[in-house]
């Protein structure tokens, strides 16, 4: 297999890494039907932890067995599916091999009354169940950010010694923020940046909206502006604070929603310059035929060339 | 990617392994041309260590270059690549996630006067290489063939760990052999055999010639007759030996030669249910047209239903 | 390369130290166009951290970029620059060997309600990415100001055993400060002494305000008067701070102003002994030959004769 | 500093390597008065070891001082010292920062009656005493031959993890050599080969004479003629057997002789498209105007195009 | 240097320690004026911490630099010197050899809100800089106590496992403790055997008031009366106090003030049986001359027999 000159130029980003993790880098790259696009979308299954078994999966409940996962990932032609330990290790040996797969470190739950996460599986885990990457969730603004910032270096340097990739999940919550403050562009911005000098070789953030949140950002906007009105000019901003666009990110597809609304957010990051889609409840809520469908019609929509 | 029904049954055989050895394994199976068949040819390029870099490289001088062999591996649509640490280093970035690569841990050379091979690279060094498996070569009969097991096991037990997969090149030698004893029938078996005892996944021998070496074996081979005259016979009793068929046994190319007398040793190892080759001279030591076309020639073969 | 007298003596002032840590600060000191004065003009680029990327670099979109940094403070003929782990990751491959660099290891950021940082990298990252020194920030004053003292100590120990420097942001902040007490002279000749005690080979502060702000210290100041109205004096107190200006001390730029108004800081920094200036936003915000202008101006002022 | 487009050629060669290594490669190379050219010439002092003070120093008694060897090299605008912990630790202080150095981390000694090498630094030496590199002495063809290789294993994957650079002196002897094969052609071409197999970033060896040595290399010579009898052709062997003149490859000057003999070693090698010269005896024997005379005249061969 | 039989008789009090550590309180109490004696006077310079550099150094500017208060100990000769980290690491190359001292490892500042220190030091420092002891302070009734125990419970182990010696400097604050309470005879005698019962060698307090301030006390020094309007006897109170003297206590000289109010505590100490005093900004906030005669008279008065 010969890389494509487009992943060969996103590699070369990547140049303070050693072989092996651009190798998984690449690996993800160049698997499923944007295989050579420097698109992506992954499916990512951790709902079961944060919202519970049932808001998760009795829309569908095929989706209860891990192994429905993998297969939909797999025929959907994915580049790489997530998940925390346990639904890995109960479907990661029937599908050694199939697809790229990355292990989320850490996870929260409805019942916590605190935002900081438990780190549940390990680098070694995902070394024993052949993971190309580690998945972890920064709460910027969270009382517990700067433990979890710690937390990542720690995991983050063993991974990046070992050959593994870093997919940094990165959701603003915290006492500065409400609602609206949580997906503003201006904060969403941060969150990704944040991502990024960490040390992150994929950043997820959710789609901005168009707020504009912290009092001492509104001038730079101001005089900077952003059209905020325009959803791949959002997703063009947050491109640009992921290191001028050479960092790798995608965007989370959100509550499960009409086929129609996630398409409009998809041909927003595609125009705005996004790598791509990380797709969960859209994906595993809906029933297998029309997941497939859904998954086929935003794959469609990153393979137009821009 | 999709798992063939061939490929899932070899990994049926590896059920001890963790899903990272087994990704491995099936990386290196569903790559190339060979790609689920359950057949392998793969390129190994440590005669430098074994023979200096002329008798290695000077008919060919574009493979003095490690780059060179990357690529003719790729370009012939091969399994993997495997090397020592220097030329690992050289070329691993710039083909990050190209080819499987295997890690050859150790190594002898001509300059020495024992049946020995020191370890020169590391378990570390195949994960930060981004490396699917590691090679190492024992030598059964050896006066040092108990401290080489016991560097094996340090090693694989770690590989294992990590999931990665190994490669035991299995090559008889020492005080109770002789040139014809190294690649007798009964010696051949018993050197494959041992490689399988001491945990290897997949196994490298020479093809047996039609000697039996040891005479505490011969009543056996006579009251258990294998038609030693049949080179194909002979392959399916090695292929026995590895665990009724239940290990990867691949066999090496040996020195230089014509292309129909090396395609007559893999008509052998297809129809004795070998699992393929390893071609390492006869590959980098011809001009890169030539190489490519024996290398295609080979794949025929093995592509060929029995 | 010989060092100059001038090196030589600020070397002396480090004779505890190994010669890995004396050849990391001779070679921060002979680099650029102010190498071998004793004097330093070093690029610090942490804000996307503290404010945002916005906030940052948006007034020149090329600053997103990491490689740009670099770029700017080699061609600039600067010392030395400073980043955070992922910007530090992005550009320093490409950049090997150009220019002394800093890893900053801890940070904070707009959305934390807490006056602490988050260590985000490691000593270890510091040797595998080339820099010459570690950057902690220190808060005195704050709550968290005895942890991050301790975090230091460790980060302080590994960094001196491994021949790196230390360069420690000394930053009052805290339930007994308020902003007028936060740069106030004592507070500021304070922080530096406490960077000092706590084994800083570099000591970063902002440049003091006349006020003087604990009331236990009023007494002695006016026993022993500071002529305060005049900013040259204040550095030169800042400097007495320092261990009798045997330990380096620089000055950070603040906010974006005006040329003239940085400009006025740097000729009281040269004027009173500091040992120079650490200018990002003042920089990277400014149109690139803008930024060249400047900080060739602000370099012109350090290489005048005292 | 902004490296030459030939010192980033040759940085790309390293592309497995960390960005400190590829730094203090790119150190030594940008160095002295060879600075960006991609040719190098070493001051190496490590004959103490090898044949005892006299016979090292008595010539020129001044060299007896370990400083007098810094301060010669850094006169002479060399790339590199290297010397044992003793010499290393005795001036590294005084003259930290004014040229990169190496650490050579083993030696023998004149009263040793195996071929073999104790290890008398380590890679943490290096740091403290600020190196760019370590240095090691295989013996390839020694009954230690694979224990010195597993010692360099170990120093190497440590060097490489904490960004130094790794030199490995190649000097093939044992029981199936004489004093012919020593520095025989081919065996030169193995000896170089072998360092390369085994990690080195820059490789030392003597030039070689004109014999062929082994007979199972002899037919491959006689197929793939080198003209022997042409210095700068056998030095292009040397070149072609590391990686196709991909890893830096510098020749020793051997014992004191006269300047001219030595400066037709340095033409064969400067035409011959090896990367330099590493001098020891006569440089440190020779009085000292007459060594930086002799110094002076072999960078002038390096510095003409070819 | 033969031990004087005082000496010898101090160091009977420490038969649980290794020899480095009764040489290292040998070495401590044979250094100086008062050698043999029993008695000792240090210099400790924490003061920067405690109270910043100008409350600190402004009054004697030459005391800015560390290598003042090393000359000022030398000069007068005293026992040891005690400083933090940086200070120790500015001066103790060039004052290698020539007096004990001690490495404070924890101090606080005026800036803190609470009752608490940083530990800014490590027992690794100690060793690498030459210390005798290391120094901790506690503050037995903080809220941070039990923490601070914990800290110096840890150290000290470290600390005499390798033969450094262990200076507690005990000073009780506290939500049960104001200002009468914390310098009351109950409390520092209290305080003294918190920092015996702790395993210190060395103890450091105040001198006692008068006042006995825990109700619960009151009654046992009703019943066991202390003539507390004796100077010398509250010293012999906390002597007792010191496992009937069988640590070494020494007394601190507080804030500065006229040589006679510190020598009249000097005797009262003389007189008690302490083993000395400690004194700072009493000896180097003064001029050096007006310091130097301070310190003779106090030694003179240890001198004198009882």
């Amino acid at each position: 297999m010969r890389l494509t000159p487009k992943v060969q130029d996103i590699l070369s980003w990547y140049d303070s890494d050693n072989p092996g993790t651009k190798g998984n880098i690449a690996r993800i790259l160049m698997t499923g039907k944007l295989a050579g696009t420097g698109r992506m979308v992954i499916l990512p299954v951790d709902q079961g932890f944060e919202h519970g078994p049932a808001r998760s999966f009795a829309a569908n409940p095929a989706a209860y067995d891990p192994r429905y996962h993998f297969d939909l990932a797999i025929e959907a032609g994915l580049n790489a599916y997530a998940a925390p330990l346990g639904p890995m290790e109960a479907a990661a040996g029937t599908y050694a091999g199939c697809i790229p797969t990355i292990l989320k470190l850490n996870s929260s739950n409805s019942l916590s009354t605190t935002k900081d996460q438990a780190v549940t599986a390990t680098v070694s885990d995902a070394l024993r169940l052949g993971c190309s990457a580690i998945g972890f969730t920064l709460y910027p603004g969270s009382e517990y950010q700067f433990e979890m910032m710690e937390e990542l270096r720690e995991l983050s340097a063993e991974a990046k010694s070992v050959g593994l990739a870093v997919v940094t999940w990165s959701y603003p919550r915290g006492p500065m923020l409400d609602k609206v403050g949580e997906t503003a562009l201006d904060i969403a911005a941060y969150a990704a940046h944040i991502a990024a000098l960490t040390g992150a070789h994929i950043i997820k953030v959710k789609p901005p909206t168009e707020a504009i949140f912290l009092d001492a950002a509104k001038k730079t906007y101001q005089s900077n502006p952003v059209d905020v009105t325009d959803a791949a000019a959002r997703i063009a901003h947050i491109v640009q604070a992921c290191f001028a666009g050479r960092r790798l990110v995608v965007f989370s597809g959100g509550e499960s929603r009409s086929a129609e609304s996630l398409l409009d957010d998809v041909r927003a990051i595609h125009a705005g310059g996004g790598n791509g889609s990380i797709v969960g409840r859209n994906a595993f809520q809906r029933p297998r035929a029309e997941a497939l469908k859904l998954l086929a019609d935003i794959i469609e929509v990153y393979k137009t060339p821009v």
